[in-house]
């Protein structure tokens, strides 16, 4: 255990519903969490008073009093945290923002820049797979200081490595919406047809001897998900694309791109 | 039970895979399980001869003897084995041919036409989902004489009701073939990308976690069957796209169809 016999202090800048929960498990261990409020909405303000951590007046101060900074804001102002703060906090910048490959790749370069070396970068890139409030949630992470990021799990995280290569989290975030949303758009358009024919329920008893015990429950919230969040899914299905783009310049090859494609059209019809 | 007290005749018009297993169960049973080998391949009175059932030198004869006439053939010959025999027999005909809408409307009118009358409609549409080796497999049924099929779950089988609509079952075959062959259209997609990165054990992995427990396995199994039996998941893609023009035309409306065609597209592009 790298953090042995000292009080670890964990910052976040940006306190959502992702800081909250994480707190809640930290707090079951010798931790110290803190925040800043500033400038942060109300929402933000309430789960930091009900959370009970402490709360200071700088993201300054919380970079530089932490062991690990953690950003978890959203992935526009990610790049921005980052340069402001990430270089000041004692071990571990974590990234929580689902970010791109292409932001990681940026947000990589601020902390190789002073010494063009590799060995002393403290920057970690996270996601977290499945909903941050199911308790079987998992946070991958990629970077050069896997050791030190996983030794969180000391600390009531469930914390899993992928590699040293900081895109990779980024990169595989990317491919899971990609069969996500592909698969969110088939169960859309299938069980379209389905219901006009009075064969939904039939449909999903036949399905759910091949596709799983939970399959029923899973793909109907994934078919509700499309009509109230289908914006932003086109807009993630665009990011896809872009990211696409990028392996077949970076590979000179042509990966076929046809349901990818055909799953951002589809969620582009349900843009009013 | 329908059949108590009689020694119950199911014969078969065609004895392959499906046949064989099917008999294998109604065994333990008091059943006499008939076909006949007339033209048939080398592996089917292979089959014939390792079930030790009784053959005759006609499939007139068989129909005639039997209580059940079960068609499992292919979905070419399936009409015309109704024509000849589907009325011979003596209460139920039974197709297991994976037949279309269409098909089934077209062997339907055959036994209508005498009387006009639905009600003495011996036509069970019947489909198999799952593979018919695994033991969960399940047969679902549409026609009229629904109670007189599901008795055949007293002689060791596994049959699902789903109506009296005889189109129903093609239906609810057509609708899983549109969500399966999807689904593996987009793993085929995302896994493709992912193992040029480096990254397909890893995505294995995440997925996992929100797709159930066997999702590895199936996916490579789906992945695999791609390469293999794309010219067969292509012609099906088409007969899907057939049954939503039909239904467009019904309902005077149009379902958008934009992830079925991007299927079929995928496929196309692995024919060599």
């Amino acid at each position: 255990m790298i953090f042995f016999g000292v009080k670890l202090i964990i910052g976040f800048i940006g306190f959502g519903e992702v800081a909250s929960t994480l707190t809640k498990k930290l707090q079951n261990f010798d931790v110290d969490v803190i925040t800043s409020l500033n400038n942060r909405s109300e929402k933000s303000k309430q789960l930091a008073i009900k959370s009970n951590i402490k709360v200071f007046k700088t993201y300054g101060e919380i970079a530089k009093l932490s062991d690990i900074l953690i950003s978890s804001n959203n992935p526009k102002s990610a790049l921005d945290v980052a340069k402001k703060y990430g270089k000041l906090t004692k071990r571990i910048f974590l990234d929580l923002n689902n970010i791109s490959p292409k932001t990681a790749e940026n947000i990589n370069e601020i902390f190789q820049n002073e010494k063009g070396d590799n060995t002393r970068n403290n920057f970690i890139n996270g996601a977290i797979i499945g909903r941050i409030t199911n308790e079987n949630h998992k946070i991958i992470v990629s970077g050069i200081k896997l050791k030190e990021i996983i030794a969180l799990n000391d600390y009531g995280l469930n914390i899993t490595p992928i590699s040293e290569n900081i895109e990779d989290v980024s990169k595989l975030k990317m491919l899971r919406s990609m069969y996500t949303k592909g698969l969110t758009a088939i169960l859309f358009e299938t069980f379209d047809v389905a219901s006009s024919l009075g064969l939904s329920d039939e449909l999903f008893d036949i399905l759910s001897l091949t596709e799983g015990k939970n399959f029923k429950k899973n793909a109907k919230s994934r078919i509700n998900s499309l009509a109230i969040s289908n914006e932003r899914k086109f807009q993630e299905m665009e990011e896809v694309l872009t990211f696409l783009e990028e392996i077949n310049n970076d590979k000179n090859k042509t990966f076929d791109s046809t349901m990818t494609i055909a799953t951002k059209n589809k969620f582009k019809d349900f843009i009013k």
